[in-house]
């Protein structure tokens, strides 16, 4: 199955921006141990600070036959644009969160995004990444379920 | 590893109530079946249509080295006195829902019970509960992050 | 027919408590006078001060083939479990207050409930109870209508 | 008794406007056979789009020995006119609306009339004026409470 | 110099409605006795329970060299027709309320006619009238200021 | 086809009132010249400052085989009544207005009528008038689309 | 009779300050003028721009047999001090405006003190005082009403 | 005198329960304490997790002749159905929190048991229950007042 | 140990304004008599309708060693400056209200100086300041607590 | 004379993305078939997923002597850099709508663009694009207005 | 160039006053370093805890040919009194925080005076008043811009 | 030093745009000749329409040993994802605008950068670039504070 993971603005600075709310590991590091867990699968990076370039990204791989875990940092609170893309494609998209965005400022509890997902994973640190993954691969399987 | 989930009120109708959105299989067939895949580790269950006796429930088992999954339904948006509870107690606390509560009535969209827990899972049928156990076990090992 | 009366809580008090808003006659000497009116159906009485009480009640039967006249009380405006429990089951609900609810506190203007049931009737006193039935017995007859 | 039943905007179309939400029996017929049910009251009908001549014909009415069916429509929820009138008068008014008004949109839940009538009857389609009636007349002659 | 009163809906029952907010005398048998203490100037009565009426009115008579005393009742606060008629003609108009609008029901509070007038007077009861009077006439004979 | 161009209060002011707002054109005669280039077709012109009477004239024309043009004037931002009228007909209404209402007072910026009509076209002066024709004859004659 | 003209900030700058909204009159040469036209009458004039000495006045003069005319200024829409000792004392108060303030900006629309007054006067200019005198002393003698 | 002190949801876990907000002394130990030193009063102490059995044990004791101190903890916020309760019975409630509840989360500064009580303590520790004995029982000899 | 009570505006005026609220006896023969029951501690009274004297007030006192009972009157809901104050000050402050402000007004249901004082007594009438100087005195002395 | 059409965030999907609400037919198709309509003007079309990039676009053709038609998709409701490029520029900005936005979503209803627009054309489905060019070529030859 | 500082409440506690928040060094100490090193200009220092007298010294120097540097405290976010004065006068206002008010509490984050002033400069700790000074002067001497 | 001035959207457009709010000097004429004035230090300066390429400036030099001065245009008001880079950054960022955003249309009043920001200045024109240049300067070397 190929798996695409897109990251919106500042997610490049994980590691780097607030350590003591995302951790002190970076994205990158994380994201390329994970995708070794899992070799018999297709997983693609793409981070843009542009909010456009993720409309693009997700017009680009959304009719593919895939799944999509979507972070789209500031994004996620601001952009209907995004939220389009979302309900437009035919891919499922999974939402996810470092951080717990429930338990931080208001303007981080709204997501724009969420009803247009299959589902949302928030509050795992980067863990939550490993977790969408297991939700997109079992659904795939049907497994349990 | 000890696991309690935890299930609030109508859960118990999961499969008979609103099939369109919960889906046709009970949640007792569900979680039966979700057992069986996880020989290894003591998963408990419980459910009550009653606010308080889930705060009895969280108190009981909560101070105990164990993760717990709640689904607390209809007092998800209305109850401190469970939010209370999530935040007294010691074991880490992973909120699930069947359906994606952020596509729905804007009553539902927030929870009181999310600033409390370590992390929230949404939207996906009752693979909800399987993909929280995830969450929680391999938190537990480590693996990965 | 079979009719389910469910009360909530405080409603034990009504003759009691705030005469001035619910008048002098106690519920349950008015809803035996009810009764008597009606030999050839049945007629059931419940009343719990707890909220998920009311949910038990609702789902054992509510899939029976019966009628339903509902006074929630106060959980009226702060109970999704309840309007949860009213909209998963199958039986007709009709919703009845004492008081008119919409000329007193802002906070018992809205119902939750309304939305999830048949019909509501509100302010005709102890009377309501009556005219709640009539209301369902007659729709089970279909006269006039 | 006399019965004055006096319906706003638009209510002239039932049977006509959205059968989906008001039924397809015109309210002319209905309430024609409804009066046939009642041969011992006088029962009279008003019909007007125009909300002055609501508050007119509630002036008119509205100090006799009699009782008022008030269907509003649309004006139930903007009119402080009809409103003032229903406070002004003496005879009783029961507000009755054939859909279930507190499930349908935000703008519809709230009635300006309500803190003024006597007593409220939705959601029980053509049948509300029916009720309205029994609630009247039994109040009349007071039995049971 | 002329002067028109336009009186809105339910001003009609003033003396009968609600004695306690707007005392027991009539607005008709008051008005005349004003007439009776202005006989140099011509001064009009209208009454209206229907909104558009009273826009009819206003452009009636607003482009005449004439004051206009304007009462709009209940449609005070829920009439931009009014408000529009108020802005469109030429003649200054004079809002008045016999009772103090602003001690009452939150909805009173507010008029949408008051940025559109010369100025405002409430609160005197009958009284108001006449010093919507003394404001006008004074205005025209400039004395004073 | 046949056209009914219907308006609403204080639209018979216009060329008088606030003409730095709408122009110094009577709509009169702006409409006259407007009918005059579509001899072809039958376009019918009606005015009231009477909400109900709006109303009236929806009913009247609004079953049969026709366009609407509706500029509702103040009502277009109070009237439910005229709303529902607009969705229990058949013909297509076409909102207009002569200004560009979003850029006004924050109470005309909302347009209760607007969910229920066709198409809305707003701020081109009286030309919306034309515009609207246009939209309402291709529409008819299906051509470009 | 004895009236007190109570004036709080800034109104020392009348005729000075924003003379657009204000006039170019100083407050004070009105107010001689307007004494002047009463000599049969005791009227007092006091200006403060500290709110409690405003809360002191009131205080001072309230319990006597006298009239109160208030204009607190920029007091008026935040003081809830100044409204309980208007609340407090005995004489009537009548609030006045130079401008009308509900043509202005929003916290200027509301003000505090209006539920607590006799009756408001706003919107007359400088005239808005000498309207107060006229309300307060017809009051007093009971002439026509 | 007798005195009811009832305690709601997760009080039964102070001094586990944050103790940066709730202190690290058990209620239990405190309360035991405190009644030692009223040896000539009965003193009562009730705890639930569960808000109707609030409500029972209100209605059970508020008609005696007694006094009662009331802490409903997160059901302070959110439960109509205790405010109703504590408005039916006759003996005066104190309504006591031990932490500043103003000073904490915007949903924690709102008590709907306030207007029903006799009056407020807040925010003196584990002393908040000694100092509202002293209210009740110096309330009872008159003492002072 | 010496206690400061400050009262803030009206506040002289109790026993003269409202009765039915404050009740009949003034403050300051109440607390000449509160006083009296405590001579071995310093008790000194302040009171002003300024509200930048209260501030002062606060400042010179509030760095000694003693208690505050600070009685703000109408700037408990207004005033930014004496909550700062109460926060820059190292004395513990005991806010405290006569009557039950959360049953009044809205706007008096909300204190800007709660959240800045170590605890707040409201609802008990004059013995509001004996429960306030017994909160204060026992803190002191740290007995049960 | 020279048309400049831009089209924002996923309006390349058209007739691809939720059919049911925006056709079936691609954008791309439809605007080449109206340009062919159009032999004697210059009709230009620009879409971005960028809202910058639409900044940019207005920047660059909007100091000339065309007219611009302006769909910007979802940035139609989030950007005031939009908005402040058309209160910019120099050209006329028609803002249009495949779909009727003021019946969908709360937060489609609201344009932060229209009130800098000349005007707004919504609901027509593709049609809207050949209304909005009908509106500015009229404009410009000024033919009927 | 004459320089008029004035600072409202609770400012003659800086140093003291919360130092996390402002610093500790005292305001007195700062500004008299800060007029050291201008000694070409006259500075001159006003401190009031009350609003009144903000008002006063606004209006005393405000005529003048000056400029004014103002830092109103907690009378910044809920004094109109303030605003007008500010507004009324016509020398140049510069406002100056000493935090960056728009990082704390909601209350804060909103200036009454800003709307008046001719500029804004907050959150450089104590160095904001010499930031404000060298707005003021080189505004006068016109240098640069 | 090395000091980074940011531009956002439509601030090329600035001698051109509204001049009435902006002035009519070119933002790049007033940068160079600013830039000219401070030849000991190192200002580079970066305009962009689109909000990513904002975030992707900081991003790049935000953790070199400098200053930024930030005016986001449009953004400043809707952009988390620059605010979140603000926050992520270590260099210190001085918001600024040229026109006094606080007294402009209310939602430019909320400013999403602020609270991120070292300190604030706006409404002073084109100046406010040069007093954050000095603002920053002085800030490093320290002196007066």
């Amino acid at each position: 199955m190929v798996i695409h993971i897109i990251n919106g603005p500042n997610l490049n600075l994980v590691g780097i921006r607030e350590p003591e709310v995302y951790g002190s590991q970076s994205l990158d590091q994380y994201l390329a141990g994970l995708i070794g867990l899992y070799p018999e699968h297709t997983i693609d990076v793409f981070q843009s600070n542009i909010e456009g370039e993720i409309v693009d990204r997700l017009q680009q791989v959304g009719f593919e036959d895939c799944g999509i875990v979507l972070n789209a940092g500031g994004y996620t609170h601001t952009s209907i644009a995004i939220a389009d893309a979302v309900a437009a494609i035919t891919a499922p998209v999974v939402e996810v969160h470092i951080s717990n965005i429930y338990s931080r400022e208001p303007f981080r509890r709204r997501s724009l995004l969420s009803p247009m997902c299959k589902g949302i994973i928030a509050g795992f640190g980067l863990d939550s990444y490993r977790i969408a993954l297991t939700a997109l691969l079992s659904n795939e399987s049907g497994q349990t379920t």
